[in-house]
């Protein structure tokens, strides 16, 4: 049930006039920022990375996105708002704030914001996340939205977005 | 203790004869789908990866899955049928069915499905993995199997493989 | 607040003395390897991480890591003494070593290393990690480290290091 989508090559016939990289291998960097409100908060991210992607006139390739803090991650999930408020509760619970943390224990940490959670929280959800591009936007399921999770806001906030292929 | 294992570049004098790409970047894209039988359901998809990057001709790379599902997950582990048994425990425990989540309450949520915890599955476990092609087949280590996990089955199910590379 | 980075592209004016591919797409590749003491221990590799990627030669791209170990792990995450301390703490209560596994129990099992919980930490917490490189070095946020983690120690270990880009 292997069904053939697309094959990519760059042109066979690059003429001298034509810039032989013009079907070539790019690497478009971005860095996106926003500021978030709650402690805790979800960001629906889909619409930025797509248009991203459309700017760096990539067609096939990947597009790969790094949170560039400890205390937050990217994933995919359906944005419904009833699953949102599942997805807060579940990871509130995965990882308890009220527990001891040496983290936020000034006998052994200098941090002050307590946040060890948060840590915990960024860790285990992850921080980057790939995606494929395919006909110059982003591939995802029907149900599938790019998520950016805040877990120790409000902070201002920065993912790193690279598009690279042909 | 860093051990060199291969450097892959393009040929270093391409003849007007030759095509300039014919050692060069290309992204090949392939959809694999199966219909799975269980809720809860873990298939090994190894081959069928191995098959399509041999199909590719690409020598050195990587290899990049994405289910298109979010109630579905990708992720590495030993293929041996106690451990399996461990893994579905594990994740049957990690995400209780049995609570209550907003999205399967019809108050706050349309959907009919009642699959809360197969999305918090599939969001903890991931859906997307990235492996790395050498000497044209996927790079794993000697116990590690590429593990697709059906969380709310019986379903019709797509997996978006691209390989690109050299 | 979409902030320009930089835009790679390859030389647009390939002189027939200077190889066309001088500025191509290139493949890295290594495998590291270390040896562990500890069952649970977490090694912050980032120095070796970027020094392949210095030796790469290679500006802006992709480095893909993969431990080719079931029972291990590689993330980002802060490295503080303290935090440390709560990451084991929290993978230990996480996946709780002393619970009845059939991957420890010789009735349905041929393995006697009864690393059941091993195998399902790196699950859980990915065996593979992609990040950019941008300016010939890995970017990473002000806090985060890239952590390897042992969770069958002691033990020898390697990790794949595939760099690729321009």
């Amino acid at each position: 049930m292997s069904t053939q989508i697309q094959i990519i090559e760059p042109d066979h016939q690059p003429a001298p006039a034509q810039p032989l990289t013009a079907s070539g291998y790019r690497v478009f960097n971005r860095i996106i920022d926003w500021i978030t409100n709650d402690r805790l908060q979800l960001l629906n991210i889909t619409d930025r990375i797509n248009e991203i992607v459309r700017k760096s006139g990539i067609r096939d390739g990947i597009v790969h996105l790094q949170s560039l803090h400890t205390t937050s991650a990217v994933f995919i999930n359906e944005w419904q708002d009833a699953l949102l408020h599942d997805m807060r509760s579940f990871v509130e619970q995965l990882v308890d704030r009220n527990e001891y943390y040496r983290h936020n224990d000034p006998k052994y940490s200098d941090c002050e914001r307590r946040n060890a959670d948060a840590h915990l929280r960024g860790m285990i959800m992850g921080q980057t996340l790939c995606l494929q591009v395919r006909n110059a936007s982003v591939l995802l399921g029907t149900w599938q939205s790019i998520i950016f999770a805040e877990f120790d806001g409000p902070r201002s906030r920065s993912l790193a977005v690279q598009v690279s292929g042909v």
